[in-house]
């Protein structure tokens, strides 16, 4: 199920920027009870990225509009996936002077993950490839993602649930497709997103409900060594949750109090915002 | 003009990895006499980019073909683009087992410069946006265009032909859509592309060219100040062939003997393989 520009279509212009150049960006929402989980945050952080990439914010009543038609066709559980690009036009890399903004609204089965994921605990590794440093992209979730593939492409054991990332320069940065964080002697820490990475809606949330919840949360430039002497560690994203991490390459780690807490407060909160909005 | 997949089509499936994640490589080529100029080079550049993507290389016979049947409908002088994704499938980052590429070739009108940009030069800008460091990625003509873009975005004086951008460790790497040569004491300079940058054709051609003329290249890391001692400088691609550059920022400069020989040079080649190609 497909809307482009509020059309129901399944192709793109050729000459959209959107596969041209990766001009654009995009949002992976859950679908839950057939509503889109933190919607609202979900356009905010989209209307900060067009802003900060220089492209027009399309109207977030259309947005929400068009997410309301596919979430009325949409099972209870499903994943929502909103992309925004520069549109067609301009020769080259120059923009053209009016930019029309391309739009696509898409469904998609949400993932069956085993329960014991949440619980448990995943495997992790260390990818290879690494993340480029570059400020003016840093934190936002933009179509230039070609780092993700690549390291997910290092490995096919199914027994493994996602890869870590360093920065060039060495530092950990995130997972493929989720943020991280540990915690040690009960406080949450998680790289700084100042030179790459993106700023998940979920770890945003995380580093809220810590302050609401009085755990302190540091953001930080550290190693991979750094996790072998963490309490714990998890991963995070707006379709898996939060995830404890039990294995990353040789460290074993076990999911503990504020993992389990971090757990439950967004779950609560998930209830909370879902009962709140209209 | 189109061909997606050997087809008459202007669009294509949202679902192409090359939207969805920028996952593909491409190939811009000048069109002379109907003919696609270095055709083998940009084959062979297509075919190591795939090989170092992890994507399979479409059949170069089908690719010539594709392009000798647009060549046909095409003006004398034009633009051929190729573009080869990872194409459809595949949940999020992770591609599907089997990768049935995408390869699209269109032809676009060749853009008016003046003629003075090839004899008395170009001014060029310093970018602020920088370029990302990624072995992994560096040298490729890769679909994640966003740096680009953006550097592009920051200037619309049409006074000014070209930005150059710096790598986030600040060393000068090349033009938004140019690679970059500076002359000094007889021998020419060029930015090592080990981190990033994309190595182009005729970058390639002007080495091969310099060594059959005994002047020597050397690749290295510089900083921007270093064109101020330089004495000449120039910027080139495989559609403006090579431009002088006169002004950069503060710095000015002039085409020399050593530009207007590679000019020469890599006219002469061009005929030869013009004529020599069938």
């Amino acid at each position: 199920m497909l809307l482009v520009n509020g059309e129901r279509r399944k192709t793109l212009p050729v000459s959209d920027r959107g596969l041209q150049y990766g001009d654009g960006l995009f949002e992976t929402i859950e679908i839950e009870n057939s509503r889109p989980v933190f919607f609202d945050l979900h356009l905010r952080r989209l209307e900060a990225g067009c802003l900060r990439l220089g492209l027009p914010f399309p109207s977030p009543g259309l947005l929400a509009e068009e997410a309301r038609t596919l979430c009325r066709e949409s099972p209870a559980q499903a994943v929502l996936k909103i992309i925004v690009t520069a549109g067609s036009g301009g020769r080259g890399y120059r923009r053209p002077e009016t930019i029309e903004t391309t739009r696509i609204l898409s469904l998609h089965p949400y993932p069956e993950y085993p329960a014991a994921f949440g619980t448990e605990g995943i495997r992790a590794r260390l990818c290879a490839t690494r993340l480029g440093i570059n400020p003016a992209l840093a934190g936002l979730k933009h179509l230039n993602r070609l780092e993700q593939v690549l390291a997910r492409a290092e490995w096919s054991d199914s027994a493994i649930q996602e890869g870590l990332m360093l920065d060039s320069g060495g530092h950990l940065i995130e997972g493929t497709m989720t943020n991280l964080f540990y915690a040690r002697n009960g406080a949450l820490y998680t790289a700084s997103l100042e030179r790459c990475g993106v700023a998940g809606i979920i770890r945003e949330l995380i580093m809220r409900l810590a302050a609401r919840h009085r755990l302190a949360v540091i953001e930080l430039s550290y190693t991979p060594e750094r996790l072998a002497s963490a309490d714990e560690a998890f991963v995070c994203n707006s379709i898996i949750g939060i995830w404890p991490v039990r294995q990353f390459e040789q460290i074993a780690l076990r999911p503990g109090p504020i993992t389990r807490n971090m757990q439950q407060w967004l779950a609560d909160y998930k209830q909370e915002t879902l009962r709140s909005e209209p």
